[in-house]
């Protein structure tokens, strides 16, 4: 059996942590004297209690946990906060049912973005602060958690950066708690650069203050239901552009970065990788729309750029509906959606390191199938790829395509058309946001999906988020027989 | 420099037997004074031409392959007969483009198809029965080169079962070719059986030779533009059922059945799987049309087994228009396309063994997360997966994936709606057949689609039929250099 004390006390914890970061909400509305203050303190106390009754109740024991149980913190950590987080959309008035509050809060932590509100333009300035900061938290979480726990853990591969970070610091060997501090610090400065960024480019201090948040975690809330397109100004769109790409790349990247090493950032093939993708995708759609579609070349690169990086980032704002640009942009995207961005960033998706390794070790098969008793090994930033880093990350990609047949054929089970739950599925494990159609596209909602649709979703925005194998290995007897 | 002679001694060899095999529709044709028996014959003569020629002029060398000529074969022997496979379709009445000609020819070959004639209850029964006799040919091709060659060239993972069918025959090691001779009489007496059971469900004589060989092929040609609903004979549609999975099983297990061992067929952990997945597939298919669409149960069962069996199989046969289903059934036929049937049988798509193998690997995965230092070996069959197997699975799954993704991203760039696209993409990798949607669907065909098109999906039909690796290899500068 496994010993669940520690786990309860670090979620114990955390409840508590989200809980503060309730009253921040709380105050934005007592500040505009909306009535919605209330429902903010009332679900802070509630989580408040919650979380220090848990975190006293299983205080004292050891907190070195083993695998089993960061495994289940990991699962546990992430539906919990959401379970809790969904409260103040529950008593708002909005009046949102449990379900689409869950939904509402699962897309938020685990920095997707779709949403099932509909009149954000006109929603108290507590609630769209909350839908912020719940992607913000959910942002460094995911990074931290890439950072410190799946390089640990071995999921999907992520071992690598483990062995990474702790070959580039020889010298000190920082644990990864100090790094995660450090990362989180340069995680708040990037957010306050994208905050006053915003601001200069005519945003107000509060619609500024809430969308750096949401885009330097690639997440996609915004404030107003038309998202980006709401602003009509090109200078907050290329602001969004760079923070998104910010926020796609290793953090650990700009720890090494602070830490004296400039050219770490420019060095790292996954970086480059990455952006030659960017850049192949947005000149595609570039010459598309313009080519095509016949629209202008100012706008269409205006267009082209700030969409198609909204939606490779996952960040899954838009500044016009995309959904409309006809059948090959609808399918590019749709493909665009599952790349994502890198390792140890706030992306979700597949991300560019795995396809770095799968087209090297495709590469090693044809050599192989030249030379069947050669000897080739797959090389990734230079140096061999070990057995069971290839294995994870091909298993996670089978994983990946597997899950994704599942949900779209289960969410087409539930009455949704084809594009619906083909680019649902999709956008859910890939924690994009939108999807495209017309209902859950750019310029639709995801209100409209019946209950049973927006539960699916919801896991399958966790699965994306904790790389699969996190979530799975619980749902194995052999994980709780010991 | 690889030594071409040798390649071109059999790929000469070769177009004369197919020559041989154009004065069979000249006879029917003769038979019912149709003047196209005329373009059979000049295309044959021509054919034989050629063939004779090329092998006459590189006769002489040894015949023994290397590794590099024969994957140049492979490749080589699909694209060169397909070319001279398409004469009689440009020459005859129906007055085809070189373009379609080639398609048609691809897709019969390939065992996939799609077709862009228009108007088959009215074509001379020359035409009717070369498109039945590419399919048939293209089916034997299929599986002598996946028991003798793709083993010997490890593509795709398929070593494995080079190394089974030497295992399994301790005692007399029979050679390949040997195994092969057997196996091509097991095609001919299956066809010939389905051929007598077409006749005696009440198909005419030249509509039972021809579906015989289109069914055993799981290819899919019909003698009628409305396939096999022409027929309207639940007799006709649960005999197609029958021989289109009894041509999705692996022909080596029908080879040991011949020599003795008669419960092998049962056995096979391949075989178990295959028929649990048409099974799942086909009652999921009942339900939907029965209690969602409100088909009659016996309807139901009728329509669900015969077109959803259809599908896996990658047969690409319609007894109704199985596109007007709904989103559901739309959606799970597209994931079911690329499944498609056993190793060493005539269907096309990623294959059961592979998925068994992934799905293998996957719970060896989730065991080394919860033991890192532990060591654990996936199995298929009750034998250990090699090392050098389990990549090519791998890689050959990842390459099915990202092919796919190119495929659709380009056929939605020639301005054919999302639906078509990624439809037609998967129908074509998976050598299927019909594709979903309006224009391609089971109702439909390919005709209308731009001639761009049509050679993507040629390009696509011979991919997914000769599995990726055997292809690519050849556009790898290593190949050339020696």
């Amino acid at each position: 059996m496994i010993n669940i004390r520690p786990v309860l006390f670090v979620v114990g914890i955390l409840l508590t942590t989200l809980a503060i970061f309730m009253f921040v909400p709380a105050l934005a509305d007592i500040s505009v004297d909306n009535p919605d203050w209330r429902v903010f303190m009332v679900s802070a106390f509630f989580t408040l209690f919650v979380g220090v009754t848990l975190g006293l109740m299983n205080y004292g024991g050891s907190l070195s946990l083993n695998v089993r149980q960061t495994f289940l913190l990991t699962t546990a950590v992430w539906v919990v906060m959401a379970a809790f987080a969904a409260l103040p959309f529950v008593f708002a008035e909005l009046e949102m049912s449990y379900t689409d509050a869950f939904f509402e809060a699962m897309s938020g932590l685990t920095t997707t973005g779709s949403t099932v509100i509909i009149g954000l333009d006109s929603a108290p300035p507590g609630i769209l602060l909350w839908r912020s900061l719940l992607q913000w938290l959910g942002g460094i979480g995911i990074i931290v958690m890439a950072i410190a726990i799946l390089p640990m853990l071995g999921v999907g591969g992520m071992q690598l950066f483990h062995a990474e970070s702790s070959d580039q610091s020889e010298k000190a060997l920082p644990r990864a708690t100090q790094i995660s501090a450090v990362i989180a610090i340069i995680y708040l400065v990037l957010s306050l650069a994208a905050a006053i960024a915003y601001w200069s480019a005519g945003m107000t201090l509060f619609e500024a203050i809430c969308h750096a948040m949401t885009t330097i975690a690639t997440a996609g809330f915004s404030t107003s239901d038309a998202s980006i397109a709401h602003f009509q100004s090109p200078a907050i769109e290329w602001t969004a552009t760079i923070f998104m790409i910010i926020g796609s790349l290793p953090f650990i990247l700009y720890f090494l970065f602070v830490s004296g090493r400039r050219m770490a950032l420019w060095r790292d093939a996954q970086v480059r990788w990455f952006v030659a993708i960017l850049l192949l995708a947005v000149v595609i759609m570039i010459c598309w729309l313009w080519l095509v579609r016949d629209i202008a070349p100012a706008t269409a690169i205006r267009y082209a750029a700030f969409n198609t990086v909204s939606v490779i980032t996952g960040t899954g704002y838009a500044s016009t509906d995309y959904g409309a640009w006809g059948g090959f942009a609808v399918t590019l995207l749709l493909f665009a959606m599952i790349i994502g961005g890198c390792s140890g960033s706030t992306t979700g998706g597949i991300k560019v390191f795995r396809f770095q390794m799968l087209y090297a070790m495709i590469m090693v098969q044809i050599r192989r199938l030249l030379q069947p008793h050669g000897v080739f090994v797959a090389q990734y930033n230079r140096k061999p790829i070990p057995d069971p880093v290839a294995d994870a990350v091909m298993s996670f990609f089978f994983l990946f395509g597997l899950t994704y047949g599942l949900v779209a054929v289960m969410l087409a089970a539930l009455g949704l058309d084809f594009m619906t739950a083909m680019s649902g599925a999709a956008s859910a494990l890939a924690n994009v946001g939108p999807g495209l159609g017309d209902i859950i596209g750019p310029a639709g909602t995801y209100a409209p999906l019946p209950d049973a649709a927006k539960w699916i979703l919801s896991i399958a925005m966790l699965l994306g988020r904790l790389e699969f194998f996190t979530v799975l290995v619980l749902f194995t007897s052999r994980f709780w027989q010991g």
